[in-house]
């Protein structure tokens, strides 16, 4: 068993108003220093067996149809090893 | 300039229906052997300035106060550097 999280980020290109709209509030919470804030979603996926290439091209197919929409946003997948082997 | 990623996840005690909706679709579609999915959000924020104990404590805070709401979420913080110094 294992983790794996799937980043998925609007494109740089892209307008991403709810980040702004964080960004615009830190001065006035007293936060300065912090020039840009972009907001995205992570997905945190369990899987059952091993995570080998197959496992993950299958991540890669699902992160691309489903998790994202991949005309304005970027995704990436990296593996967490979930420290339960002793299970 | 680096960029700091601050993670916002549900605690695992709290119920997840964005996530749960995401792994309740997967095997209609094609995707078998993923057992739990949770959903959450990712800042990334670009800070001016190196990244030193007092920034982080700073943005520790922000996270604690504003990004995420602690009775319900946990957060991570972690600096990912952008290759950006020859800019």
């Amino acid at each position: 068993m294992a983790r794996v999280v799937v980043d998925v980020m609007l494109k740089p290109e892209i307008l991403d108003p709810q980040g702004q709209a964080v960004q615009r509030a830190l001065p006035r919470l007293g936060f300065d220093g912090i020039s840009d804030v972009r907001q995205g979603k992570r997905f945190e996926l369990e899987v059952d067996g091993p995570v080998d290439e197959a496992a993950l091209a299958r991540i890669h197919d699902l992160a691309e149809s489903f998790l994202a929409n991949t005309v304005i946003e970027d995704f990436t997948i990296r593996v967490e090893e979930v420290a339960e082997a002793a299970k």
